[in-house]
């Protein structure tokens, strides 16, 4: 006779070892890639991917003093996304926007620390917060009415033609507009409607683009920006993706133009732009025009902005146009706080509506990112009390960003091997490499492309974390690196790039 | 001869009109709904929807002092939303959040209005900004690690066991977690994949699910809830909502629960929640688990909550588990910060690592929102400067929630054509109308359902905007209507529902 706790024991050891079994199946068992929407397995978003993912890793290393002498640096440098305050680099947040901020955040501040902040700041607060109420409280999906009004007053001072608040939305950053028109636009393929929907991508391009073009099963039609010519946008080479989609039964929707660009930094001149409104015209394409740098101009008179929102105004033209806005870049560079928006033109109201009832399902952008773009279009005036530091403070941004990446680019025009177009805009350069026979070869045998082997060396080297030209989209056969121009001591940094490269270079020669 | 002058007056004329003709034109031509992806028509949000729409009309009628006399009420009441903080509301915020919050927007208070703060929101904030740098930098996609190791330990507290801060993801509220998972899990039909997939969805639910799922084109597996048990879910419904999936060719991918329910306010007992985890194990489901108004509870002993999260470990169950939290509801009430974690449970990390990708796109959450997490998960301790206030703030927030819930369900109750449900949980009452015959005749006369002619009457009576059970969903020939308990001034908004209600009955008797 088997004894009661025999049994027992058999039973829970039994029990124990097909819980043992059931955990170790759970993976494959209950869920896995299979199950998944297939799109999901085609976005590839690079600025944040294996490079930015080993770089945390290093972080990790570095913090740990067990483990922070066994790499060859003491710190990584997050050149791989435009983060402009970032720790370790170098763009203050401005003064009067945080000011306001705090006091949109507690404005018991006003009373107990009236003395802590200018009179203008404390007026702004109180305007937004009489308008808002809380900002804990949810606002109109398309963002409060008031700050959309200084949007539209803002876009008229910079462009001479009125702009609706009823056709501004405010988004946290530019992403999700972008996101949001994309899926709008892109037809999924089904039986009733069997020509795929594309879009028209510049290449480079930031991967925003392709990857939320994957999300939704839609088709890149990627157009090369020209690098021999300043990375200029030809509408040649747009005619040529268009006749291309044509052969291929895809449909165009939207044409992407990144001004200025990312990441190239390049400017588009007005005659180009009034060639892309008319090409838009003629395909009966959605302009969609991220202009979230317009304000990273290093040579603004010889490489000024335009928008296209002035072109299309301009013309008198009927194209449907979506311009992007952020505070996440230009000198007010707060990435980490969400805000953005987006301007319609020419929607009819039905589509307005449309994309109103869109933007609802998720409730509103944050409130502290729209105050953030209350405090970008309406800064300190002349002559208020906080103006000569606000003035100060954008001032210095804007010269340390243009004289760090004219530096930056002439020493890497100087490296065998290298070659850079010298931005006039935007947080990046994106330099051309010409890289040995050996090393294209290790690359092949390492199943990875020469330019991704070359930054992951870069980072394991000096700690530098750039992106990979394969990560944007480049001519086959050419190599490309894209690094912002945010790092704090230019020459140590440009130092470490330069014998990074001139030991890789004699490595492979 | 034709003069000149003549000739260039004639062009311009003709150019005007035919400027004018093409700005008539524009709409019709160059896009219109015809051009979008059809799902983006399927898509219904009625919370900020046709009624939220006029309440914002009247809103704008009651500001114009011109005006302002021509409605027969003086305010506009938003009980349409769960917004705590709205203006006109009652719940304020919590001290401790936003001053922690004010600082780190605004470090240099820390010197300059140190007086302005106790000792453990100083501590707190300097201990976030060494952790985090500026709050204007983006974050790690997935959000701050130590923030994530604080809702870990959060977690890990309120269960009982253990919580992974790499499989925990800081959103923007909830929303963005909940469509990021349906975008992953629905299978688009295809020539390869003919079966369209499907998630089962309470009805009533909070129609963030159905608007996502049409966005997504993912086809919902509607379960009712029972209203004559308090709202409760049963298993057998769900069984029965599969067997119609399969017999229409749906494959089922996840259960979606709100629990406490929205708009029901219900709350689920453990051996449903039992129930409920083996029927995901026998169907292979992913749980998705709405726990966001995890704290707002009314009758904690009598309905008490209890996570997914517990439930699945202790069962030792396999399945896939998304839990949601938010600090839009609760006692934080935080929407406009726009805050929230998902957990993955038994996910495997090559699915984690999708995840991580997919948020990648979208950046980072609002690091305001991220700081309203740690807030949340880590209120002041007994015996530290900030306890007390916190405990009073947070105690009355609960208290008054709870007494007038329960009032106005009471009152409802005893309304003619009116049964209520006197919800446990959650901000809303979900109370059902029986309206008469002739109600019901003039509702389809007008086009309307019967609930929606109620909502609309009401609003345009009273200011009080509810939103219409069809907008939940609801089962066919019976009419409710949510209306949030957010309300202050109980006695007031009380009575004006109850002569709305007692005059609409005899309009119709």
């Amino acid at each position: 006779m088997i004894s009661k706790r025999f049994l027992s024991t058999r039973f829970r050891l039994q029990g124990s070892v097909s819980n043992h079994l059931r955990r170790l199946s759970t993976p494959a068992t209950m869920i896995s890639v299979d199950d998944l929407n297939p799109a999901v397995l085609k976005v590839e978003y690079a600025v944040r991917g294996e490079l930015a993912i080993k770089a945390e890793e290093f972080r990790a290393v570095l913090q740990d003093p067990k483990t922070a002498s066994s790499l060859p640096f003491t710190k990584v440098v997050s050149s791989n996304i435009g983060n402009p305050q970032q720790k370790g680099l170098d763009q203050p947040p401005i003064t009067f926007l945080r000011q306001v901020a705090a006091l949109t955040e507690y404005p018991e501040l006003m009373k107990t620390a009236k003395d802590a902040f200018p009179p203008d700041v404390i007026e702004r607060a109180q305007e937004l917060l009489t308008e808002i109420g809380s900002i804990g409280a949810y606002s109109l999906s398309q963002g409060v009415l008031f700050i959309r009004k200084s949007v539209a007053k803002f876009i008229e001072e910079r462009d001479g033609y009125p702009s609706n608040p009823d056709h501004i939305f405010l988004t946290g950053g530019a992403s999700p507009g972008v996101s949001l028109l994309i899926q709008m636009l892109i037809k999924p393929v089904t039986p009733n409607n069997p020509d795929p929907s594309g879009i028209l991508i510049p290449l480079p391009q930031y991967p925003l683009y392709t990857g939320t073009l994957a999300q939704f099963s839609g088709t890149a039609l990627p157009y090369y920006l020209d690098e021999s010519n300043g990375w200029s946008t030809s509408p040649a080479e747009i005619e040529a993706a268009l006749a291309q989609a044509k052969e291929k039964g895809v449909i165009p929707k939207a044409l992407v133009i990144i001004n200025p660009g990312n990441p190239t930094g390049a400017l588009l001149d007005e005659s180009t732009q009034e060639e892309l409104v008319r090409l838009c015209e003629k395909h009966r394409l959605v302009l969609m025009a991220d202009e979230v740098y317009q304000i990273n101009l290093h040579r603004p008179k010889a490489a000024p902005f335009t928008s296209f929102k002035k072109i299309v105004r301009r013309l008198n033209s009927p194209i449907p146009l979506v311009s992007y806005h952020s505070i996440s870049k230009g000198v007010t560079g707060e990435c980490g706080r969400r805000g953005g928006y987006f301007e319609l033109a020419n929607f009819p109201d039905e589509l307005v509506a449309l994309v109103y009832k869109m933007v609802s399902v998720g409730l509103c952008s944050p409130l502290s990112g729209q105050i953030g773009v209350d405090s970008m279009v309406r800064p300190p005036k002349p002559g208020s009390p906080s103006y000569d530091l606000w003035k100060k403070e954008t001032d210095a941004t804007q010269a340390a960003l243009a004289s760090r990446t004219h530096t930056m680019a002439t020493r890497l025009n100087a490296l065998p091997g290298v070659s850079c177009v010298d931005s006039p805009g935007a947080l990046y350069l994106f330099p051309s490499l010409y890289l040995p026979e050996k090393a294209i070869e290790e690359a092949k045998k390492l199943g990875k492309k020469p330019d991704e082997m070359y930054a992951m060396d870069l980072l394991k080297e000096t700690g530098i974390c750039v992106i990979p030209g394969s990560g944007f989209g480049q001519r086959p056969g050419s190599d490309h690196y894209r690094l912002s121009c945010l790092c704090p001591g230019v020459e140590e940094y440009v130092g470490a790039l330069e014998r990074f490269h001139l030991s890789f270079m004699k490595k492979y020669e």
